[in-house]
């Protein structure tokens, strides 16, 4: 296993986590996948919940844990509908995962996060930025929607909508929350000899 | 002390250096300060060394090494002069140091870290990026450079100058690297109710 978790952008968001003085309770939502970062959280004492809606991600996750010995609690969930209770979460994230649906989902999403999170409980979600182009072959259906072509993603098939959003559209969802660190991330990568470009924009937020 | 490093981009540094087949030695240049990055590298397994220009920013170490039971092997030095031999160290890092001087001495400092680096050894280096406001009441001499006002910085008080590049302007330092992670940063702070804007550009780079 690798000592360091490859979403960085978690690591400062843990820095944040740590200060609280909130009890150590955290969910990811869109949690799966062969390198889970929660484990990053159960490695410094938190009791970590996810959920992931990709079977696929899932397995992933779960042969990881196998391998390794660790007990995530992580189960098939869909981030519009969390099934948990009001202010469960001292500590909520979402890592590269919101963008997947239209802004009409992400708005449901936000509002869940909201709700399963305590009062001054914090949480990290990060937005595609529209800097990022388009997938090849995608076509707008809204502004800053994005209807792939038939891509299954990890066995999800529907809806196959990106969002990107410009700098401050998301700030929308913080409305009840006091932004406490934002940060827009441009990378450039050269794969097989192309320039590709990623950029996203990062928030931690803590609960009214 | 704090479980996490301040310096998040370095976590992400890290990672890459554990992946790397070479030895673990690491150098900070502009390695002082009260929460040093270096100890993330030691606890990690490497041999540390750092430099460190100011006396207050080394005193504050010294204390911090002192309560926390540590060794990093930090002393005085200017990372336009390194004192090391050719290909010393498996890894060179520069976190918010390097633009706190002209470019020209950007330059020197940029192939003095090439030089006591060794072949395939990684180096990460952050410059501000000129979507940076200047300090207040900073004045451009040259392109870029600012002279601040007499602000003497952790007791060092020359040259007060800051340079700033644009996106692709520091590409020229790593013409003898391959380049293999590439990030600009822009963070938005509320400082006493004043949106400050921050912005970084990260490299991450082997040495050919």
């Amino acid at each position: 296993m690798r000592k360091v978790i490859r979403a960085t952008p978690l690591c400062k968001f843990l820095r944040y986590c740590n200060d609280s003085p909130l009890d150590k309770t955290v969910l990811d939502c869109g949690a799966g996948g062969d390198d889970p970062p929660l484990r990053l959280f159960l490695e410094s004492g938190y009791k970590t919940v996810g959920i992931e809606i990709s079977e696929v991600s899932l397995n992933e996750t779960r042969k990881f844990c196998k391998e390794f010995g660790l007990r995530l609690n992580m189960f098939k969930g869909d981030m519009r509908k969390l099934p948990f209770k009001n202010e469960t979460f001292s500590f909520v994230y979402t890592y590269n995962s919101i963008h997947m649906m239209s802004k009409k989902n992400v708005a449901v999403a936000m509002s869940e996060i909201k709700r399963v999170l305590k009062t001054n409980g914090l949480c990290f979600v990060n937005f595609v930025s529209a800097d990022e182009p388009p997938h090849a072959g995608a076509v707008e259906i809204n502004k800053g929607e994005f209807l792939k072509k038939d891509i299954p993603w990890h066995g999800v098939k529907c809806p196959n909508i990106d969002s990107y959003f410009e700098d401050d559209a998301p700030d929308v969802y913080f409305s009840n929350f006091k932004v406490v660190h934002k940060e827009k991330r441009i990378i450039e990568r050269i794969i097989e000899g192309k320039k590709v470009l990623q950029a996203y924009i990062d928030y931690i937020a803590k609960k009214k």
